[in-house]
């Protein structure tokens, strides 16, 4: 495989690395080791930085002590695994480190961590410049060889999401129009971006019961997370449009986002941190029992069209192209 | 306890996190972890920050690649671990990533990795700002139980130490005064700081035949890191002057550094991640044999003077203050 340095994109560059190392255990989530004869360890790290993943004037130090916990959970949890333990790496420059942010970031750290009961093994603190960095690691557990993979969706499985799309987008948006969260009256919206919860139930309940043939977290955006388990597992997909789980009501939102920006959000928008999941058939009901307690949709099927990713309406249906959220 | 957060070093810091969330796996090189009946998985991270752990006019991208994964290699051997497997988190700007330097950066990583054997078996790519920043992840495996902890020196242990200090902190003093390695004929100095050689067969080696009480590897500076392992285990420590191995050749160096630099270099200056350790003197002759092959000296011994460390020279005694290299 040639690519040009240049022009790659980072999902091309891992794929590269992949490929030159003989590299098996990337390409998901999390990556799967062996721990002892009935358990697997799954492990996961996150970078976050300062003006690129988060900025200080839109959020507090507790909101992204717990983010980035979150993303790193929700890797854990679209591996099907119980999250166990932590680490934790942080970076700030000195003027930082002489306010009481760390303390609060730790605060909001150890709220999410306690909830779980995720214990902190070790981490670093470091110096920067000029802009906070934070490394997040998280481990799981689940068991022995049912770790759920990106590459296990079978042609004619069932396309599952938890939750709503698009809140973590369009509370970005506000945010970059200038709204606060002291003083906003979008607060759900822009929890959805400043504090997301991963979804460690779900993904425990279906790692245990052993009811996904692929999962992931949807930190990209609905159709590029999609097209990484298309990818992985050899097949396509197809999503029916009105079975998106919206998290707007657009009669209460159109004087704030246009119909294109909502469209946006939902497909091709990352940070929902809700699951995508796909289940054969003849689970259906054990999952819809099982998850009762839950939010959870049925969206779309997987078909054979390998990589091919199809939304379909009730006037059309269309291919779409992967345009998620890239660093690069 | 209660710490001034304005006032606080990073030691400081840690201890105080340690303390309020009742954290047990802290204070060591690595966590240490159960993984199967006849196993422990121990587990570092290592943030490296661009002008602050290197400077790119300084090195190379494969030398950086190289550091990043060896001090946290050092660290694996500092717990008498085998080393296993590693992730690696590198944020990059859009320019940096534009040129070969990532590319570069994984063949200096890859090069260390595959000389011990450590797998990548996952990361994050993502982008910053202005600065490179890494974060390294390794792991290793001990004998279930046999890791060696910090705080297991005894009053009367020999203290023990391998290779040469000093160099990486001559080789920093003269990448500040604009020395630079391709034309250097100081090479093997600068070596010694920007592309360090953990001591990964000794740390095993100690591990396996369980012949060290405590072990840490010199990061911060031989006595900032002997103090760690005297607070751990609450013992003091006395080291001989003359036994202190010296990587320089005084009569060479004298026109370059003066004295007081070269003390300095050798007592408080970190980044030589040699391994630092202490040996029940029932086992010296055991250590002599099995150590036959490599450099190590026998420099001092554990006293009952909890976190007092003595320097004894021919002429007198001092007690020396702890004032390694920190962060903050």
């Amino acid at each position: 495989m040639s690519i040009n340095f240049v022009e790659k994109t980072e999902f091309e560059f891992i794929e590269q690395i992949r490929s030159r190392y003989a590299l098996q255990k990337i390409g998901d989530d999390c990556a799967v080791l062996p721990k002892d004869s009935k358990t697997d360890l799954v492990i996961s790290t996150d970078l976050l930085v300062e003006d690129i993943d988060f900025k200080l004037e839109w959020t507090t130090p507790e909101f992204i002590g717990h983010k980035s916990l979150a993303v790193s959970l929700s890797d854990v949890a679209a591996m099907g695994a119980k999250p166990v333990w932590a680490m934790l790496s942080i970076g700030v420059p000195e003027e930082i480190w002489k306010t009481d942010f760390v303390e609060r970031f730790y605060d909001g750290w150890f709220a999410l961590a306690n909830k779980f009961n995720v214990e902190l093994i070790g981490g670093d603190v470091s110096k920067t410049p000029d802009e906070i960095v934070i490394d997040s690691i998280a481990a799981g557990e689940t068991k022995r060889g049912k770790a759920i993979l990106r590459s296990g969706a079978k042609v004619g499985d069932l396309i599952f999401l938890t939750g709503e799309l698009g809140g973590a987008a369009a509370g970005l948006r506000l945010l970059e129009k200038g709204e606060r969260y002291e003083k906003s009256k979008y607060k759900n919206l822009l929890r959805r971006q400043l504090k997301p919860n991963p979804q460690t139930e779900i993904g425990q309940i279906l790692g245990a019961k052993n009811l996904a043939t692929s999962m992931i977290d949807l930190s990209d955006g609905l159709i590029a997370d999609l097209n990484h388990i298309c990818r992985e597992s050899k097949v396509g997909a197809k999503i029916f449009d009105d079975k998106i789980p919206d998290q707007f009501d657009l009669e209460k939102f159109h004087s704030v986002f246009n119909s294109s920006e909502i469209i946006n959000f939902l497909l091709y928008s990352g940070e929902d941190f809700e699951l995508l999941f796909t289940v054969n058939p003849k689970k259906k009901s054990q999952v819809e029992k099982e998850l009762k307690n839950c939010k959870f949709s049925h969206v779309g099927e997987v078909t054979s069209s390998v990589e091919i990713i199809e939304l379909i309406s009730k006037e059309k249906s269309e291919i779409l192209q992967p345009k998620g959220f890239r660093h690069f």
